[in-house]
């Protein structure tokens, strides 16, 4: 068989060096991969194209269907649109898959036992991008909740749970104040819940949730919930875990998958061989699953928590399980060792 | 000077009895109170009030133009809207303050040095209520933000700070994304913070803020959000801080304010004297330096504060530093001595 074709975006700020290092792992590691590089990013909105993305780029990922993606950078000022929403809702990417586990206590956190998935609803919610000025005073953003768009998303976290062998799903939505779009949420969580009687369900309203989530994470399994509180919630977990740095993330649809780290460009320590390859290669090994190389999966996350258990740390994971800190480059090294 | 009429509400689950044992202690404290009760909450609904306040607690709110109000339940089922929110609409009590503060050793936290001020916007955003089914397959609600509402909270949030001694305001909103909601937000921070040399400013997107909040609540001081993102950092603030049951809240409006704890009605526990009367009594404390009788205010705080140190705690608070768990009545009778 031939490799498999993939689209491979560099990004900005940390997002090279950490790209670099999760290739060369993946290539130790034997991973069958053909990249076939694309530009995405500031250089790209600054040439004019406003979300951030050229038209050359989307042939390539009309031809991959996968794009293996480090964190870019949008300009400030008005007039840039976000490259991830624009990724996510051109390419139909409905769920947003985000492990969020600690890695204790090989990495400092006051949750050892967490081991939480986040299933963010991916393109709907306030990031429909329909927002607008009404008068000079007054902005108003429409909040759009299909019923289709819950559906896949909530079939697919309940499907995840089944073949994962995850034993309960909580849907987190505001439907005490939101009792349409929140409420119809639930509603087909119930439905939908009903045809996988061997998973637990419950719910939370979004405030208390995060809360819980924040303070005894240990209690949550599988998570499904709209795109926004998907958002705030998963950056939640992965800190309380440890690191927002440790996590990566499945954008999956119909006819197309992206996987990235769920952290930004890190500008502030760009191109210092300072950064934490670890989300992104995180993300990497789910997008080898989701290829169908789990065994290529399997070993390279192996050899990533055997690096973590000897003590080899970057910066961010430092604590009292680290017996010496390395860089982005040296890190990646020590894994592929 | 007469006592000083205030609209009382008793509310719903553990309402009635977290609110005697408020009412109680600020008797024996010496507040200089006349309580006007009046009924709120589910039998309300029931009754057919749809928002669950009657025409005669109007009458009063307006006289009183002050309420100090306990948890109240919604019933369960389509057509109730929430009383919260109609009474913040109503009465325009725009600005909800919540300080969530670390009572270490005291009470449990792994974060003791922990001290912040939520001060949420109260009037608009998703929860302005506007809501409808588009087709039969998609819903919307539109989030809201004007200028005179950000202008308010935000200048409100400044004065805050000044009056308290607070040397920062940080403000968070997802503006990378809605960028003309919550950008005005950002946009009429920067404007109005202008004004407050003295005090430093921050903003973090509201993902990786609430992170934040979760993992480096020592890092804050005081937040200024608009209301959805407002509800869920004050619910973390607060779990991370101890325990939702020991927050109270300040809902101010131009003509009016509502004292009430942050956390809910509990049916499970109601009615078995279990519960923390804290968060209310807290709301209280606040109530009356609003209507300006300060010296009681701090002696009811002081002697709550001995009450935790003595190790007299409810049993949501029980851990090293507990001697007696006590009961919702017992331990108001030990705040009291
Ligand atoms: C960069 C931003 C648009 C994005 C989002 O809000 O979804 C990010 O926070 C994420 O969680 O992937
Ligand atoms: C009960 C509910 C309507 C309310 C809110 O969402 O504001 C509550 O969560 C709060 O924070 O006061």
């Amino acid at each position: 068989m031939p490799a498999v074709p993939i689209a491979v975006a560099w990004g900005d700020g940390i997002g090279p060096e950490i790209m670099d290092a999760t290739l060369r792992i993946l290539a130790a590691a034997g991973a069958d991969i053909a990249p076939q590089r694309i530009d995405l990013g500031e250089a790209v909105y600054l040439a004019g194209h406003s979300a951030g993305i050229a038209p050359e780029a989307w042939d390539v990922l009309r031809a991959t269907r996968v794009l293996l993606k480090a964190p870019v950078t949008t300009p400030s000022g008005g007039g840039y649109k976000s490259l991830n929403v624009t990724l996510r809702k051109t390419l139909g990417l409905y769920a947003n898959l985000r492990p969020c586990t600690a890695y204790a206590p090989w990495v400092p956190t006051n949750h050892p036992g967490m081991d939480v998935v986040i299933v963010r609803e991916n393109e709907e919610d306030l990031y429909a991008g329909i927002e607008h000025r009404q008068t000079a005073e007054v902005y108003q953003c429409l909040k759009l909740v299909s019923r289709p768009g819950c559906e896949r998303v909530i079939r697919h976290a309940f499907e995840y749970a089944r073949a994962n062998g995850r034993r309960k799903v909580t849907c987190m939505v505001k439907d005490n104040i939101m009792k349409l779009t929140d409420g119809l949420f639930y509603r087909v969580f119930e439905e939908i819940g009903a045809g996988y009687p061997e998973i637990d369900k419950d719910r939370l309203i979004v405030d208390i949730g995060a809360a819980r989530l924040a303070t005894r994470p240990e209690r949550f399994d599988v998570i499904v919930t709209p795109n926004l509180y998907g958002d705030i919630l998963s950056d939640i977990a992965a800190e309380v875990a440890g690191s927002v740095g440790l996590a990566g993330s499945a954008n999956i649809g119909t006819g197309a998958a992206m996987f990235e780290a769920i952290h930004g460009s890190a500008p502030d320590i760009a191109g210092r061989d300072l950064a934490n390859p670890s989300g992104l290669l995180q993300a990497a090994v789910m997008m080898l699953v989701h290829i169908g190389q789990p065994q290529v999966a399997s070993r390279i996350r192996n050899a990533w928590l055997r690096t973590l258990e000897d003590g080899l740390h970057t910066a961010d994971m430092a604590g009292p399980a680290t017996v010496r800190t390395l860089g982005t480059a040296a890190f990646a090294q020590a894994v592929i060792e």
